[in-house]
């Protein structure tokens, strides 16, 4: 028997018509000579009636059937009861009379009830995955991560990329994060790495001159794993030649724009804001703002630098900062215990205080609200503050304070219930600096990668003072998460060895890591830029969950391994003698 | 400037008109007033006139281009002069008289010429793969496998395939190739393994409800390589639920028809024929077979069972096969030396030698033909062979019959160019054994894979007589290429139990192995089958090319080795010390 529909889309528009279904018992109700059974598939779940007037064999089996079972039943659809319509099903006004039901596999209980909201841990729902995947929110998290998919194939492919695969074996390059490895049978001693992006392939395809390549990209980097990272991740990866960076920003908003539109009907209006890296870090101290919300930083320099608070007045002069946000309402909801907290917390940025004053009818109150008695109206006016609101101030040096009062903004906001999570908040941040200092690796690194093109009045800060230079890079940012990033690449050799020597490679090393690269530069490579976008950050945003586990079918768990299948595994003996390997410890 | 129109676009639609063109010098003719530049880009070439009267200053800046040089011109479109036109080219009837000229990067003098049918190494195409894709038939052959991509995206999408990426870092399950590993760092002497197919994630997908999925998956095998083998390599990779071998092949029908038309601009007629293992094997000698020429295999054993020809005789009396292949006019194209030769390679079938007999006016000819002297009519008929004709016959078991007239049947038609390369023959081959004797392994295998479900009648054969089953398994076939298969799968748990203990595992291995997938079908596994398509040979094919290394953007080389990179190589010490490895020999 074939089926006739799936049974979320028998509707009215069947009634009086013979179906064929077929799907999983969601759940059963026997009222003695009349079972009700609600059959379940990918597109929802429909009413099935078995009685012995419709038949008596399908009525002996229904008496059989439990949760999960699978099985293929054909009947006739007829409107329900009034009042049994359900009007938020779009099966709701229907039932399928069945005359005939076929068993087609039994099922163990499952360790979890199939439906949404579920409370079990996480490594149990990955264990038992494929039942975890049934519940109709993953179900639904899947889809719309493959009708992202299918909306970036269409649009990308209308406008002239090509869709071209790269390698997974490829060669070790540990800049930046740790490499996943490949022994090599054929070579002893070798390995492949998988790669943690296609950045350099895909520029090599610039090289070729394929104009606009992309790819759904599989990337890996062996990190320590935290709520968004997976060792193995996704990323649509875009590439251009002769683009600047505002036409690759256009091409992209379309992108996102139909994207949104066929995923989940939302109208985008374009162009997206732009704002400058600088800016970001000003008004919302962070590189990714979310502007779903205000309670920006405003800066409180001119409005304190009379006030005698020794603190502030330090700090100015030593040529730091004084910021502040401002939470409406918030001194109710703040008591000092509160702040003091989160005073703590802002300790891993480096601050060393959380300053704050609470607005009453009268001025201020809180702890240093005596040093302000003379200037109440000044600094109400320089935050914006008015009567009942909370002021925090941050005092450092500027990457201090962007960090601390941009935690503290988003923190608070969500705290206090202020974003609307209808929201699609899409933003440019560009003009980033072309390095970032790494506290890991005390040095400074890329803050993209290394093939970023420098604005071009700053290349030749590049052998002066190369931690000034700004680059032609931008991020698109989506409710204050990083959705990707890009920028223009360096196509000349000369520029490209400079920006490694900036790094602090040696020449040898340069050539032993990247010589295959540079001398591709050398035969006619042409100006290219590009970007590459999440896509399990992205589905994560838009099927609003908070964790990208969600929208991926077969993640890891926070260990790096999977429970359902026990893997990372041994191996045997024989597979590491043909690699040439011995472990050492065990 | 932003570009207009790619270089192999402009035509006569843009007379008069100003373009902004960017691109590669393919060839500079200097007339000394005026100069001609070839500009190409990825659509094609197009025709620069630079000249004192056009632009001075362009005219000083061509004089300075050389081959490979990129860059961006500004010019009127105007139409060549009669006697210049080529037809031939989209751009043929235009040229570019070029005002503004722009240097963007210079190029070394490349290895090789940027154009079709080079005839350099394959190791230094590879290391200036970059440049090699510059090649016009390159470029075609990378962007018929994106159209291909794109045509697969779109059907599979209107059909209600969902797409889903399964992982690339998982559990090793040696059956069948090897695996390649990737240690983990978390856990000493732990591993992941690179997957051979996605298949028991797709079918655990099936489990979770999603009825129809698909995936344009990376797969991996270290196996020796082949000329058509790669380390990596990308299959379309689907499963539904629910759904017949028919049915499944019917909407494989018309994904293959849309590629054909939206790829090549071929029109299909579908159905596709379909063709029992049994006759494939019977007819043609393969279990692929190029039906887009005849030369059938035809059964000899009544024309020849009277005559006294010991071998003959021998083998027939043994139960086994006398077969035979008709070369038409083969007779004068075919020496005795030839004959021997093609005696010598099918030794490898296990043949112990390859009678023959040639056509005359009178007779046959050939050192055996006066055992058949009273039969000259008999077996005329019988082998279709008339005056002038070869006819080659093989005496053996069934399997070396097969083997050996199957390959002679291929190669002295691609000998003798009796195929017709315009055509695309496409063929089920439906109805395998469900088992293979491997001659490496010394035992029975899965002819496909340990999942694939027996035909109804033959399941209780896999407790009994399990290497006489046959399965619910497809193959498609392209011009004697596997392009694809697939199988309705085992999707109960005791069916399953009895396939490993037919292919010799124990309960314990079975458990080790595939536990967890066991475990699955336990919880409500619905009916479900799928196929896979090999994208690189579907995509060789369709370009015409006879390796798979054509159409891979990074292939690696025939010693899985890239010669662009250098992949594998050495890795700093630090890294395998961190993944708990020493390697047992440099």
């Amino acid at each position: 028997m074939n089926r006739t529909i799936y049974c979320g889309l028998v509707d009215e528009s069947y009634f009086d018509q013979e179906v064929c279904l077929k799907g999983w018992v969601q759940k059963r109700r026997d009222l003695g000579n009349l079972i009700f059974i609600d059959l379940r598939d990918r597109e929802g779940i429909v009413q099935l009636v078995f009685s012995q007037e419709f038949g008596p064999e399908a009525l002996k089996v229904a008496d059989s059937l439990r949760s999960e079972y699978v099985i293929e039943a054909k009947g006739k659809v007829v409107p329900r009861d009034d009042d049994a319509i359900n009007s938020k099903m779009k099966t709701g006004k229907v039932e399928v009379e069945i005359h005939e039901v076929k068993l087609l596999n039994k099922a163990k209980t499952p360790p979890f009830y199939i439906e949404n909201g579920i409370n079990v841990s996480d490594d149990l729902r990955l264990k038992y995955r494929y039942l975890d995947l049934r519940r109709p929110e993953m179900q639904k998290a899947i889809i719309t991560r493959s009708k992202i998919m299918q909306a970036i194939h269409r649009y990308l492919d209308e406008n002239k990329f090509i869709d071209i695969e790269t390698p997974y074996l490829t060669k070790s390059t540990p800049e930046g994060a740790r490499d996943y490895l490949v022994p090599s049978r054929v070579y002893p001693g070798h390995f492949y790495a998988l790669p943690q992006s296609p950045q350099l392939f895909k520029q090599l395809l610039m090289g070729a001159g394929f104009d606009r390549y992309y790819q759904v990209a599989r990337c890996f980097r062996d990190e320590d794993l935290r709520g968004d990272r997976q060792p193995e991740f996704t990323q649509i990866d875009m590439e251009t030649s002769f683009m600047s960076a505002e036409e690759i920003q256009d091409i992209t908003e379309g992108l996102l724009q139909r994207v949104m539109k066929e995923t989940l009907g939302v109208e985008m209006t374009l162009p997206l804001p732009r704002m400058t890296w600088n800016e970001a870090m000003d008004r919302y101290g962070s590189d990714k703002p979310d502007i779903r919300f205000e309670m920006e930083l405003t800066d409180m320099a001119d409005a304190v630098r009379n006030v005698d608070f020794k603190v502030f007045k330090t700090i100015l002069e030593k040529g730091g900062q004084v910021k502040a946000i401002t939470v409406p309402n918030g001194a109710e909801k703040y008591s000092r215990k509160d702040i003091e907290s989160k005073q703590e917390y802002i300790k891993r940025f480096g601050a060393m205080g959380l300053a704050w004053l609470k607005v009453t009818e009268t001025g201020f109150s809180g702890p240093i609200a005596k040093f302000f008695k003379n200037d109440v109206e000044n600094i109400k006016k320089a935050a914006n503050a008015g009567v009942g609101d909370l002021i925090l101030f941050v005092a450092d040096k500027r990457k201090v304070v962007a960090d601390s009062l941009g935690y503290l903004r988003t923190s608070i906001a969500k705290e206090l219930d202020m974003i609307d999570k209808t929201k699609f908040a899409f933003l440019w941040v560009v003009d980033w600096p072309l390095f970032e200092y790494s506290e890991d690796f005390h040095r400074y690194i890329a803050a993209h990668h290394p093939f970023t093109m420098p604005n071009e009045e700053d290349v030749d800060l590049l052998t002066t003072d190369p931690h000034k230079a700004h680059a032609q890079s931008y991020d698109i940012v989506l409710n204050g998460y990083e959705l990707g990033g890009g920028s223009i690449r360096i196509h000349q050799r000369d520029i490209q060895e400079k920006m490694f020597k900036a790094l602090g490679f040696t020449k040898e090393k340069a050539e032993e890591q990247f010589g295959f690269f540079m001398d591709a530069l050398d035969y006619g490579f042409p100006p290219h830029g590009g970007l590459a976008i999440g896509l399990d950050r992205f589905a994560m945003l838009l099927s609003g969950k908070d964790n990208i586990r969600e929208v991926i079918a077969f993640p890891k768990n926070s260990k790096a391994s999977e429970p359902l299948t026990d893997a990372p595994s041994t191996v045997a003996q024989k597979q590491l003698d043909e690699l040439h390997l011995d472990t050492t410890e065990d």
